[in-house]
């Protein structure tokens, strides 16, 4: 296993990487998931990715309850603040979700504080400045080491980096977005600038478009799979367009490069993103252990994509 | 119940809200108080107001002591800090009595912060920078999520504004007037350009005129009712010329509207500041858990306010 | 009692004030100590001025314990760090003594905070950066309310100024020099472009210059006099002219005006004092309850100080 | 024993001081350091020096322990971040490995905050800007009084002063070199600019170039020396070409003159040293409590070295 800085930082985690989402409270038990991350760690993964929203905070009990098995200093924790619950002040990025929700979270992780703290989601109802400052008390109290966000869009990165240089506050690290075959716009064209600009770090989620890069999708949804778990999922997918024609087209052309290559294509699609030197970690969500083995090959099949093969993915895709 | 952001902050409440002025500890005893609570937060409001001049404290140790039955994140608290005895420094916005007197509500409310802290007035006997960085220290220690002012004026405003500005410091983000269909300069003149320019958000006071838009003054002052029993609060209005022969006029013109669209005059009274955009929230003082139903009919009032009505309105006051 | 702002601060301190130097855990014993300040309190006095170095750190001891008694928010509480003990990090104003000696002070007066930290002394060989977040830090953290300096020079204090608003630091709010009718020059020329630029206030000691004020020394040095108890004090005085033949003259002269107005010279000493507006308190030391109450006449002495003899006293000095 | 201040800052060490390199936990056992650091506390040295790194956490573990026969005012004590253990994040200037080491090695020092904190080398993988605001937090939170640097470059040295400078955080205060006799260049001419400009304060470690200015290594490497204990160090030196012959040539020609001077070359070594005023102290590293009390005859052989005899070394050297 290889180790990447987050961005310009000085924070060191696994190329790969362990989520909870979708699995952790629920298609996990807290023995799978122990037999997950002691697996995982055995492998070299030390960053283990959590969310207050993953299960209804279910995700962060279990991970916490299991973290205590770790030495604190050999592990990078994070979680994400923003769907805290239903009530007005429970979501978004107000300095009370953000403070109230990162309290919240350290006590069911049962921490006194995560490596990485991010902003789920960009908030347009609370001024930057408002974010930016609760971020910054959240680092200068200790709570959290480094702050992150997800799925910001590059005006509002900017944004933030602009009003954290005027408050004198501290600035993100690490943004983590979707990245993966069929979904790269964001990662190598919108943030381009912001690499070498600001040193952001990604972490990077959906490597395999939920399964799709798995290829088991392309004949049918079958009954145990993600897609058929969670139908909100499924719709999500279906509306913007993950679930075309096209795509299983093209996954169907990915899997007989990867066949040509004597690897699975889920080890394809990990490689593939693990080239792109702007990635720091790429997070694994894994519905059974077995899976983490899987997932964990690709770090072999790295070698095998070829300048040749890399151009040949990309007249696909 | 509709949310309404505090200004442009993040802080959600609602658009009526309950205060413990005159009431909590005076006129509520604690099951009264408790009953009030709970049937205003069943009701969906979520902020409740304090002072630590409310009934010399006591209003918010009966909060304090009802909070408990709340989830902390589903309630907005306030206090508000200028009179907390008679001694050279317990009162006014000095750096001691702001740090003393913040503890003391804390400790009084139970709570380890509030959502939101008054300046409860202007201080010129202290300077800005004094207040501003004491009000930084508080909510950069946690003791309050955010800071607000009660009755500055708009140049107070502003210097506290500039103040912040070139300390570095946290701005505030509320201001709580008076504001009534008697009482309307101040917020709809002096506080104009300040909205825009800062994002400030208003919790009003003293909604209903201290009773007198509820008509109940407009032939004497009955015996149980608040002027009879507050002589202060009597004398302070008398002063000011609200309880004028053309106040009542107004108040009787009102009543007449308000009938013929069949509702109460306070509904009308309520549901009129409810229209202003202005206005985070409007905060209710009941003397019986039984007005706080009949000031919770405004919600539903608030649309026959159409703009022909709000015309006729203008043209009385 | 006339209370009055540190300055231009929020705070209000009495006119007169009760130190410890040279008598708590010296010239008083706890029970004497005890009686001294319940009786200021009961007179209105509010401020009780102490000194890591004042007894070796015992005048602290002995006044926390007394100030169990009081209510921490209707007292002013100081304490002074410069002169902590021999070794080499137990003096002057570096962050480790500044930080080690609050530490210790607060404890010994068995308080979490002190309203007023003075820096003892200047020291040179101490950077003024260093001191500066020294007491910023101090502040900020919540160890003192302010702070402030004793027996700088003007010079310094700008300085001390200067770096504040470069650092973006707390800045100090009072000054504690020498000042009585014999020693003016400090607070009546050097300081006097300050009190207006930077709002400072003072707090003075030695207003009956350690006794020469009371006459008592104008015919020789009593047996259980201050000086004759404190050869190092008496020795300081001598060397430094204070009780030249030509000071004694004056105190002579100006023991006729007192008697001319009916009052004792001590209260013309201390009255001449109030009527600086500058003063934000007079520091009295007292070796024995019977003197406390004598210098409390000065408050009624200070209308017999019309323009008139106010002229005639600087005749005289 | 003389007293330095530590640069311009006004913390005082004395200039022969005691390390725990390769002794504590090593060479030294519980009951010979705690000999050998109350017989050094006696000579008057109040400063001791450890890293998390000496002994695998050892070191500290045992000075702590021993620190508590000491009043906490009357030590500094340092100790030095950067190797804490093989795992990625467990080395290095991050703010993970900072503050996760710091935290670490205070619990094994059993204190609440060290007196200087050192960033044991330069970490060109992490931002400065990353370990200046570290560093800050620190300090800031009372964890340590002071920060430095050890083995940094002038030019390293100005970028960590230059981030300060923009982020308005704490200043570095000290750099800890290797520096005797052999081993000049850095401290003489690199940081040459860097004493006036920042104040930098130097204590210097390896004074006797890891016992070759003992001379015990003219004849070949005992059999119970550092060197020959400490293979890893043997090797470093020979490739730096420290045991070359010229300067085994240099160490006969310095014995000579320490000969003539009637003392050993040892004390010459040490007093050389501390003739340069930018070193705030030499630290000493002993294997044997005896060899402290030889070490420490180097006070008294300062003023040997006359100008004189400083020109014929340099003529050596």
């Amino acid at each position: 296993m290889e180790y990447r800085k987050v961005g310009k930082s000085g924070l060191r985690i696994s190329e790969l990487s362990l989520g909870s989402w979708l699995t952790f409270g629920a298609q996990l038990d807290i023995e799978n998931a122990r037999e997950a991350m002691r697996r995982a760690y055995r492998e070299g993964i030390n960053f283990f990715d959590n969310a207050e929203a993953y299960a209804s905070g279910m995700s962060e009990s279990m991970m916490g309850e299991i973290l205590k098995e770790f030495k604190r200093e050999e592990v990078v924790v994070s979680t994400k603040i923003f769907w805290g619950g239903n009530k007005p002040n429970q979501k978004g990025l107000s300095r009370k979700h953000l403070l109230e929700g990162t309290w919240n979270s350290l006590k069911r992780l049962q921490l006194s504080y995560v490596d990485l703290l991010y902003a789920h989601r960009p908030d347009p109802e609370t001024p930057m400045e408002e974010v930016v400052l609760a971020m910054d008390y959240i680092v200068r109290n200790g709570l959290a080491f480094y702050w992150g966000t997800s799925e910001w869009s590059a005006g509002e990165l900017e944004e933030a980096h602009r009003v954290a240089e005027k408050l004198n506050a501290i600035h993100p690290v690490v943004e983590q977005p979707q990245y993966n075959l069929l979904s790269r716009e964001r990662v190598e064209k919108e943030y381009l600038p912001l690499y070498e600009k600001y040193g952001m770090g990604l972490t990077v989620w959906s490597p395999l478009a939920s399964g799709l890069l798995t290829g088991k999708y392309n004949d049918g949804i079958p009954q145990d799979s993600r897609l058929a778990r969670f139908p909100g999922l499924k719709k999500h997918l279906e509306e913007n367009g993950m679930l075309s024609k096209e795509n299983l087209e093209k996954v169907g052309k990915l899997a007989n490069v990867a066949k040509e290559l004597g690897i699975g294509l889920p080890q394809l699609a990990l490689a593939w993103i693990l080239k792109n030197e702007n990635v720091s970690s790429v997070i694994l969500g894994v519905s059974r252990v077995e899976q983490l083995e899987e997932n964990l090959k690709a770090l072999e099949a790295k070698e095998k994509l070829t300048d040749e093969v890399m151009k040949e993915i990309e007249s696909i895709i």
